[in-house]
């Protein structure tokens, strides 16, 4: 039921990450101007921000004649500690990336900032987001000569501004930003530039900073805290700033639109501890719990977050209700995901890999158990099992996000329609579907509560909400006349290398 | 101030960890009898017991003809979860071993199980504990010819096995077991024999279950629940268990004494989810919390735990007092000790690479922090100065264990004295130096009441605890004329691989 | 004095090969169509290549859909003997190449083939060669809008095949290759074609072989041999070939001109067992020797070649002298070019570590020491100080292929003019320098009388001879107006992963 | 037919080396004495042994207070090259050791020096042999409750070591060396005395030489040569000497016996440039070359060396017979023994790999084929195809040693007697199995004369010559009742890391 499984006869190995099912981050970036240490800076910032994406790093420095880039598979951590790497990028303007794909393989060559050699000189760009006209442009690109060495839609950004005869590097890339649509966030630099810029309705996030007297971007504002740099603003929806000797200077080259960010970051991609517009995440979360209690109630005897995305709303949730917290599900910190499992082992063995039942906490009880979302249902199903076997008497589930019924084509990774249990099942049936005694989802509305409206605006909505409600709020270029994301391949001539 | 800091002029680069400063946990052993899949089975344990020892681990497992180990540095999960590896390991027999290493240097050769070929068979042997009159044994070893190869206390009993002159094996080791002193669980084995021993008075643990046909020992009931085994009952203090054909068979070699089990595995050794004599260790945490509410409380806005280890003390507290509990500090999960610091950031930056302040819920608050112990002081002081950065009005210690002030001898890493910030300081100085508003610890007797009696017995006390009280339940041969641990050093003539 | 050296005060590590001071290889390529193993005869190609280049090589393969290609650092046997690897390339076409860089960084990014997902297919490139106007082209293909991946002339070519307005991949190729100048040999392929191609004068080598119902391409009979191929014929100076399912065909897209293939590979970069020119290189190699007695007799003892280069010629030699062959020195077959010098260890150490004197065979003799080449003279000093240091009455050393004066620009990696000690000294000087007791060069007209003719035509040499002569054959477009060959540097914008 | 061969369905992978069918060395030691840089010293040492031993290597090295020892798999060249390792090992005496496993698996834990930290100190150990009866002490020593770590014969010498009641550790060397018999060449170390012992008939060689003020023990003088120690004169057999501040000290603890050193280091162990018995190898390897081609003489056009083995025989064979001699066979440097083999690929791949035959020295030409040893014949049956495969007359196989029919257990890889082509085959069977038109091998006497004398003085045979004679010089403890050598398993309690 899950992509990461490799069934064998008898004993099995497998890879299976309770987390695995949940939606995915979707990369963060990270920029420094005016600091000599710039890219031990951009590593501390892109440790922050790890939890956006694991699979790859990339940091580009210039020293004001050239740009160095390493970039590696893996963690920050992993990667950006040792010595005789960041010895080799030395300068003081810097960007950076996490990865976590969501269009192309997993390969070195996939991970960013992407670099080229352009005639007016070097250019470096990270991208957080997903076009949604990637594809074509990329087709027509290729017929004119260009050649992609990526399977990433940000390539093709790369490859608009070299084509570009535009004088200067920030005329090209703006040329290229009113060619692409979907949603970015982008960090990019030329040797003495660093530069940033949202989609004309900011979906994907972006934030300015102040680090002594340099200048810094990033995903979320926890990046911002590590390295000790002061939040100045968010970088607006359909903004493009530039920071030079000259100072920060903003470029807006596109018709104004409402801001429509996207309402996931809330949910669970941002880190609790960030500010996204305004709002501190973790207080947002447990509205969301504190709003399905009023929602959902249910009388029952204990309150238990599944770790970690479910706990602050379980802490709203049980300050809402009265219900007291507890901790009746322990997660073992340990990276574990491949074992080779006993044959007669029961089916819980994967998600005891990661979670164990804390039985004093849930023996007898009736347990409301909390999440911050419903994908697959497939670890879900495990661990409303896990709490029956632990001696529950009843096991409430309760989700602080509406259902998913639609994929995301911004950045997010959701498995296809089919694969999400609310696209395909009733509210019966999915908690028939994961053995609950009961089941609840907070409505699309009580997000807004908790967001401090009234309700959707459904004539402009505030935020970017396709994933509950189907409202997709760009055109699809790309999708248009194709039966599924599945045939989107991006590079049909080559795998390898 | 921390030994694992590398100091370099300017960028400086460091291995520092927000839980270097606890006491650390003292290895944790596993066995299984009657399966066919015992080394998988024994690697899934070993992988719900890594919180016990992160170093090194091993597996030997018999065929019922021969027995095959391998040994290896790291976590569980990083080393046998390889299908070569596993196919290496066949047999319905096996014990593991995690190490922390509380002797001995880092070395493979340090890593258990330990093995000797003797003329009635192999032999194996993992330990948890530590030996008070190893050193004493090995002199008179070596003396008449015994080569030792690693550097561990443990390898001493391998030798005495070794040198008995008993018909079999388990006289031998019996032997072996009366002339040694000190705090140990062993789980041993010939070809086709598991054997499990805990030391006279108990003080580390060992539990028995059932699996299928077979049966597994474990340090732990967690390491149970992860293969699905039952939980039969804990071994006894001055128990020797063997496990053949025949069933289970118990030995009793010495003088029956009282049990005295180490209190340290209620305080934070064992994981929350274990049932440690009869008593779940989530509860007893909790419980420890709500007596330190009772004992030292304070008129404060929110309770904030020490992520993870202060978590179950501070829901306790939180519900005692009345006073809400909330996520204050948000704890980045990814591995990240290492990174080269930039010179001009704050010293707060290696406590936020594993922590960061959760803004909203600080901000203007009075706040009661909980952890589970203070050691030597060193990130409990970062930690406060962080809320106090973070906008606390007020930052109120309260430590869920007694005031550590001696060194431990029996497998648990304690700091020297001298390094012991309540062995050195006044509970007012130790105020002054974490910065807090105020400080507090649970009491002796406390800690007792957390556990169920009215207090602590002085006469003859329920539990080991010399760290608080100084009282030590054994000799201490090898301490004995020397004026401190760093003395003992076991293999004077040699280092290396 | 050499630039493998690494100085550092006291105890010095480094990284001497006493082949470092020979003229190196310029890559090997290979080419399979018709084979359902295409993929490992490649790797078996390779390795009968492999003294033409180790620092990279790599694979592509079509299996008549997609293209997929692996690339590595290192050597084939390290690279392409696993399972895994070979079992990811299927398909009965194939090419590969093993590189030594000429131009460009060790890199991944510039280890070949190169591959382009071009608007009529993909298309995969393998190079033996240098182009001598890349720059220039390079630098217009950037200016409108080409993004280079790596630091390799090679990859100009792919960008004009994708820039290309043809119709058919061959007609773009072939329209590539109009424009560039220089030498080459070329491997490349499409979906379902395999193409070869030499340069119009045929400087670097490429023969045709039969296997089974198949072809091979191969910069040398060797790599037939391997794979049990028939040797059919080489490609023509100026032919470009191409093999599908129609069988062989044959394109001749240059005004013609004579063949002027380069004398190095007779010299030394053809494996003795390969026939090139219809000529066995072995017995071109013996006859150097024999004509070297005949021009530079001496009156000696014992002829000793300096293994390996120097064998056949020393036959040849002793052969014609009448003079004993004999092993003077022992060559250690074991890598071991790093290790830590010991500071009081004499000079001879580096050579030592390949090298050492064979006494007997040495001592009070009078020596003639034969090797193919002598470019700086570094090791030949050292060889010459070694023989005496044996006990040598009198060291002649005599060298089988003319003084070298003039760097190459057409796939050999030569030093700098300064650094070639026949272009700075006179013969006198150059044998002070070495401190023979005699020496000499073998003469150009006894090269060409060697290889059957009476002596060099100097109207229309039969050869590509400049590092000798001065007499390039082509133009040299990058050269024009630069001073030396380090200005040339192709990527000036980036360095890095 | 080799044990190396892993037979698959299909596509096979292999891992064959031509020079499998060769016997294999057996340990190279080293020692050094008063030099501030004895590690790096024995490094270049342990290299110039390297034909000895490919498996492991190890360095001990005291600093005057500590022995510090490292040891690793692989090449002395791969290990002890970094800065790292070096730095590890201070200090102005040090020994080393070279493994070729004879007895034992290859496995970390038996590559040598062997360490034990006795009661009187240190004591570190490697050897160059293979005890006759370690088979029955071990079993006595652990009787008695030795633990050993290793399956290696030398442990049982430290342990004999250890287990001594004599006051130094010379005595208690000693006292194991009488214990002990069979053949070796020991270097062995405590932290302040170098130590070198040869068997009472100094089977395996060792040799002493000055190195500046201090002293250096090796296996072979081509190991003073690179490290620029003078030699001074051969340990003699039987002799202990023991090297302190008080210089060279000589003891001489058996029964005086005449010398009878192994005949198969001139035959093809000690490398051609090394000085054994005060005979330069390489003439010895040249006189049994003209004293086979007056024993074989034969009408041909070309002699042919298989590299690097036959070549210094075949140079002798050439000049007695004045038949040229020519490359006839070139040999592939590069490693490559694991190649996945094309199906389709003819019987001769294996071969090719390393090997190729040089078609214009051999077409239709009649050829004698030099070798300095016929084992198997698997290797020289498919050498001989290829001869004739390209293009031979007729092949002349000569031997430069006689037949191998018995076993060695001195230290030498020998296959099982059933295995030996000469144990099994007549003359002409031996022909007819590698298909060659005549075989020669070269008489017991006719050795002896090469090496000087007028034949084999059966009552006093000058050398250790069994695997051609079936005379073993000593007694044979572990084999006495035993059918074979495969029943010598001396660990059978244990396998694993």
């Amino acid at each position: 039921m899950t992509p990461h499984l490799t069934h064998e006869p008898g004993v099995l190995s497998f890879d299976f990450d309770p987390d695995a099912d949940r939606l995915h981050e979707e990369c963060g970036v990270f920029g420094v101007y005016g600091n000599t240490e710039a890219a031990a800076h951009t590593a501390l910032g892109l440790h922050a921000l790890q939890h956006r994406g694991q699979e790859g790093c990339g940091i580009a420095v210039s020293d004001g004649k050239l740009i160095n880039i390493e970039r590696r598979q893996g963690l920050v951590g992993d990667n950006f500690s040792r010595r005789d790497v960041m010895d080799r990028l030395k300068g003081s303007l810097a960007i950076g990336h996490n990865r976590y794909s969501t269009t192309g393989e997993v390969a070195l060559r996939n991970v960013q900032p992407f670099f080229g050699d352009l005639d007016i000189g070097g250019f470096a760009l990270g991208h957080n987001g997903n076009l949604t006209n990637a594809h074509m442009l990329r087709r027509e690109l290729v017929q004119s000569g260009s050649i992609f060495q990526a399977t990433s839609d940000t390539e093709v950004v790369l490859h608009l501004v070299a084509r570009s005869k535009k004088r200067s590097m920030i005329e090209r890339f703006i040329e290229a930003l009113v060619q692409i649509e979907g949603a970015y966030a982008f960090v990019a630099m030329t040797k003495n530039m660093l530069i940033g810029a949202r989609d004309p309705i900011g979906i994907r996030p972006l934030v300015l900073g102040r680090l002594g007297d340099g200048y810094v971007l990033a995903s979320e504002t926890c990046a911002l805290d590590i390295v000790g740099a002061e939040f100045i603003r968010e970088i607006e929806n359909g903004e493009v700033v530039t920071i030079t000797e000259a100072g920060v200077e903003s470029h807006r080259p596109f018709v104004a639109k409402p801001a429509r960010p996207c309402v996931f970051e809330y949910i669970y991609f941002s880190r609790p501890d960030s500010i996204v517009g305004k709002r501190q995440v973790y207080d947002v979360r447990k509205a969301m719990g504190s709003q399905l209690a009023l929602e959902a109630p249910i009388d029952a005897d204990v309150i238990v977050p599944i770790p970690d995305g479910g706990v602050p709303a379980a802490i709203g949730y049980a300050q809402a209700s009265g219900i007291p917290f507890e901790l009746g599900i322990i997660r073992n910190h340990y990276v574990g995901r491949t074992f080779i499992e006993p044959e007669q082992q029961i089916r819980q063995l994967r998600v005891k890999l990661k979670h164990s039942a804390n039985r004093s906490v849930v023996n007898g009880k009736r347990v409301v158990l909390i999440d911050d979302s419903l994908v697959r249902g497939t670890t879900t199903m495990k661990v409303v099992q896990m709490m029956f076997e632990a001696g529950a008497a009843e096991v409430h589930m309760r989700i602080s996000s509406p259902p998913i019924k639609h994929p995301d084509f911004y950045g997010i990774d959701t498995p296809r329609t089919t694969e999400l249990l609310a696209a395909t099942h009733t509210m019966e049936q999915m908690r028939q579907s994961i053995s609950a005694t009961s089941l609840a989802f907070i409505s699309v509305d009580g997000i807004y509560r908790a967001l401090g409206f009234d309700g959707r605006d459904s004539r402009n909505p505030q935020f970017t909400d396709h994933c509950f409600t189907g409202d997709y709020p760009t055109r699809l270029v790309d999708q248009h006349g194709l039966a599924g994301k599945d045939q989107l391949s991006l590079l049909p001539g080559v795998r390898g290398s």
